[in-house]
């Protein structure tokens, strides 16, 4: 008798994710170091899971400590403990016996200092990829794995649609980010159900993060009364909606941040100033893509700059009738001299 | 001392528009009609406003009443019986004798049959503007103007996400839609408050179609529950967010469109076949947009023809393990045939 479907799903989602890095990993450069041994066979690679202790992450956990060492790969495990609740460095000590106790091995919980830059929620997060990012390159992990589901891709979404500013943010997280594809989402198309389910059925002892549940977090009331509304409004469809925009809509900027990419070369002139004729002739959407990023580049920090922004620089181009310098965050200044459109640091 | 704020920005929106269709009129061919007498003025252009008795429709057709004899264009009025509800013949007549009294000339009411192809409400959407367009042609009609506020894109943005499939269906309406352009919808970037609001100030009577109200279709719950908790989680700026959205999506997806349709030129064979190693190169975002223009062109009903669909297709360039032939709706059939990708009805 095979295993529970819940737990079947969550394992296959973690094997082919598994197979990938052992792939990866094989065809790296450091295995073809002709002055090694050649019947030294190259390190196992270790993969991290960071586990809050929650059931997504717990499912994660249990599912790389059952294929991980299938395919000859080592699995630690490490959470993360961001100070913000009393005995939050016993609820770490507590996920690190039970990363211990699924078999994971290095473990260890590591404490950080929450700032307070962009919200508590982003501030957080910060602090966590840090965090995570240093102790990959601490342990010279291959890949540390993380937990979300696609419901929260679907929340992610939903996060950025209420931004307004555009498909990027409309395409929630990666299967594969950070640097050097060191983050991996095996979940990311397996429903949070699913995960629970696998936690239940496993008799893993899951943490409700009492955040989760406190409205004074956006995310939190998205999940609980945004996400059921729409669902009650939309049909049961919606999440898994949601995760297919984000594919797309990803898929799309990325195929617009090349095209704006080799279009720039073409609309810059010997000195580097941008020729609003050659930008006029091109699509607004990969126009306003070239003009974004001539803004970032002079200086305007990415965060401040808006959609609004670009729309008042663009009609520089598409609606000239001698308006003055626009300002930009970060005292970026653009205007029209001539044919030339000029961005700088004013 | 001036109108109503509210009655200043429905005049304001209706302007903008009216002055831009003046301008396209007189610079259409028809009036540079050399065999005409020089000094016979082009005829006066006509536009139609489309009123269902609602309070965004009334509060167009008060301020199209009000700014199109200053610019010398006759304005007209319709309105459509869908015959869904008794006394809904009445109900339309109401809506002749209150246009007729703001002014508007010549105003008339049309009687469709509602079929039920695609659910109720794009039943009688299909039927609403197909008698639309039969009215333009009627009177020649320069435009029809439709009240459709940044409430009514914010929803379909809304709808168009539960479909999932791409940023197309998230760019919601146009401004400028149809054939030649013919619907024209000024209010776009006005919420809905304010065109209620004008209709108060100005006295005018709305009608309140009790299908708005009722749960029993999805435009209707997603207005009353899931925006409105949409907003409670995200805050008030979703409406608008999503407006831009709209845009900008629509923007994205036209560059999008137009690459794809050059890049498909270039990834044709002499024999029309398309080359696997060519459409290989391309971003996913460009080649699964020819994939699905293929896919049309050959017969498949472009509303039948999902994300997933083209998915398939796509791994027989990505992912080719030998697959057999993928079946399609409306019996279209794709397949590798060495180097080449075959879509053709089977």
């Amino acid at each position: 008798m095979g295993p529970h479907p819940a737990v079947a799903a969550i394992r296959l989602a973690v094997r082919r994710v598994l197979h990938d890095i052992l792939t990866e990993h094989t065809s790296t450069p450091h295995t073809a170091d002709h002055t090694a041994d050649p019947h030294e066979r190259p390190p196992s690679p270790l993969v991290l899971v960071a586990c809050s202790g929650g059931a997504d992450s717990m499912a994660l956990a249990s599912a790389v400590a059952f294929e991980a060492p299938k395919l000859g790969i080592r699995a630690g495990g490490i959470t993360v403990d961001h100070g913000l609740q009393p005995g939050s460095d016993l609820r770490a000590e507590e996920v690190v016996l039970r990363l211990r106790e699924l078999g994971l091995d290095p473990v260890e919980s590591t404490t950080v200092r929450v700032g307070r830059d962009g919200g508590p929620e982003a501030a957080a997060r910060d602090a966590r990829y840090a965090a995570l990012d240093a102790a990959a390159v601490r342990h010279q992990a291959a890949a540390v794995l993380l937990g979300h589901t696609r419901d929260d891709q679907a929340e992610t979404v939903l996060l950025g649609l209420a931004r307004g500013s555009g498909i990027r943010s409309l395409s929630g997280m990666a299967a594969v980010s950070g640097a050097g594809g060191r983050y991996r989402r095996p979940f990311l198309q397996l429903d949070r159900q699913t995960a629970r389910k696998a936690c239940m059925v496993q008799s893993l002892p899951v943490w409700d993060d009492p955040h989760n549940a406190d409205p004074a977090y956006t995310r939190s009331r998205l999940r609980h009364e945004g996400l059921p509304a729409l669902e009650k409004a939309l049909g049961k469809g919606v999440v898994e909606a949601l995760a297919r925009t984000a594919q797309l809509s990803r898929d799309d900027a990325d195929a617009l941040d090349t095209w704006a990419s080799q279009a720039e070369a073409s609309v810059r002139d010997a000195a580097g100033g941008l020729e609003c004729a050659k930008l006029y002739a091109l699509p607004p959407a990969v126009r306003r893509r070239i003009l974004r990023r001539a803004a970032i580049e002079a200086g305007a920090p990415a965060g401040s700059l808006f959609a609004r922004h670009i729309e008042e620089v663009d009609r520089l181009i598409t609606g000239w009738r001698g308006q003055g310098a626009i300002n930009l965050p970060g005292k970026v200044v653009a205007q029209r001299q001539g044919g030339r459109l000029v961005i700088r640091q004013g």
